[in-house]
């Protein structure tokens, strides 16, 4: 018996039509299809393939563990979600070994920030694990903008929210373009840092790029309210345009 | 008689199946076909779809005119690459105002460093324009390597080979994980850059990414060989990963 493959396949951004030729391919054909979710939800990549499956294909739903309440710092929280992340490989594993191919579910493109990452790397040795990159959240998100995001030799930094005020004002300041993704419950340090590096203005806030309910705006016109997870910032380079 | 859509449609790394479902249905039921190239070559763009077209397109090649002997600090260099772009708009404008549908192929994301932005401006208040975001370049790179480009919050920052050394080291420096495009020429100045900012050896370079041919080895290994267009460099980002 030959030992199969785990393929991390990367969904694009949300719209399945943005989804790749093979990723589309790998998923109606799939017999296990594994993927993240909060516990009780659908999960975003879950719902974006929604039709696509084989009727019967075995869904193995990865669940995390409920940790807002252990804060990010406390050494707790590595390790529930590093138990967390060898238990879904360890599952993976042995369908692998047991000759079953399976498709991992990824918003967006695996390697960037991506959750399949940490089974990735618990996986690579042991079976053949496949990776296909796919559209990311911010390609769509300045997409939607309806401008370019680099032009010439442009510099572009991507941002997480969940850094310091200090780092995301000092790297705002020194760049050209800029997207800033992982908002949520940081988007009150996040606009003071634009306001501080001088770029607020010019920034624009894209909450669920290419899925249903997209929005656009200039990030002052959402000044007070809440952003949802699928939020990314982008301010537009200005290089050099013949 | 309707107005005609212009439709700026992202192929991808050069992987024909990791275009999106939309851009093969797009390109597939494609009566008008427009696409860059160098005088006398097939283009990059055209070469991954060879095969995908219906037989009666109609293509439009349109070739760059012969820039290299006007050095890109010339006022004469922009003058010339405008007038190019100023006349395929007209031409597509025509075509869209005459009611017809034209695809124009992109590589990569189009709104990512890509020349079809220069239409885009050109064309966007006059007739409907729609772009297609695409895989990029550096996804296929960074994906080819076998390991995730960044982890946790690393900071990613793009940069451009044309850059100067000074400018290269300083953001090569402060950054967690890089990206190197536009290396050609510039191989030299971009090795001596990652040097001073302490991540050559660190470095991966990647050839024709997806496309056939691809390379993937440590830059090291590449060293004071002649590097193609499509070639990309990345330092992987090595942040918090329970
Ligand atoms: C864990 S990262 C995953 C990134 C993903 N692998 C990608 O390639 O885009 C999650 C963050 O991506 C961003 N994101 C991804 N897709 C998005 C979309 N369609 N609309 C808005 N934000 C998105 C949000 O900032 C979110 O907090
Ligand atoms: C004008 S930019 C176009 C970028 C494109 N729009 C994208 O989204 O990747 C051209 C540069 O992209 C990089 N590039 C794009 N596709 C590539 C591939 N498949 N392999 C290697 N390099 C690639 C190279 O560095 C090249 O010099």
């Amino acid at each position: 018996m030959s030992v199969g493959t785990i393929h991390g396949v990367g969904l694009g951004p949300g719209d399945p039509d943005l989804m790749s030729l093979r990723a589309h391919r790998l998923l109606t054909g799939a017999k296990h299809v594994a993927y993240f979710r909060k516990a009780g939800r659908t999960g975003q990549a879950r719902a974006i393939i929604e039709g696509l499956l084989h009727p019967d294909v075995v869904e193995f739903a990865m669940e995390y563990p409920i940790t807002t309440e252990v804060p990010l710092t406390d050494p707790q929280y590595n390790e529930i979600l590093s138990r967390f992340y060898e238990d879904c490989a360890a599952h993976l594993r042995a369908l692998a070994t047991g000759g079953e191919d399976v498709v991992v579910l990824s918003e967006g493109d695996p390697f960037f920030y991506g959750s399949f990452m940490h089974l990735y790397t618990r996986l690579k040795d042991d079976v053949p694990v496949q990776v296909v990159p796919a559209v990311t959240g911010m390609s769509a998100a300045w997409t939607a903008t309806g401008s370019p995001i680099t032009w010439g030799d442009d510099v572009l930094t991507v941002l997480m929210g969940t850094l310091s005020a200090e780092q995301l004002t000092e790297r705002m300041k020194t760049t050209d373009a800029l997207v800033v993704m992982k908002i949520g419950r940081n988007i009150e340090k996040v606009c003071a840092a634009l306001t501080a590096a001088g770029k607020y203005d010019d920034a624009w806030l894209i909450e669920y790029a290419s899925m249903p309910g997209q929005t656009v705006r200039r990030l002052s016109e959402a000044a007070g309210q809440v952003t949802p997870y699928f939020s990314i910032i982008v301010v537009h380079g200005q290089g050099r345009r013949p």
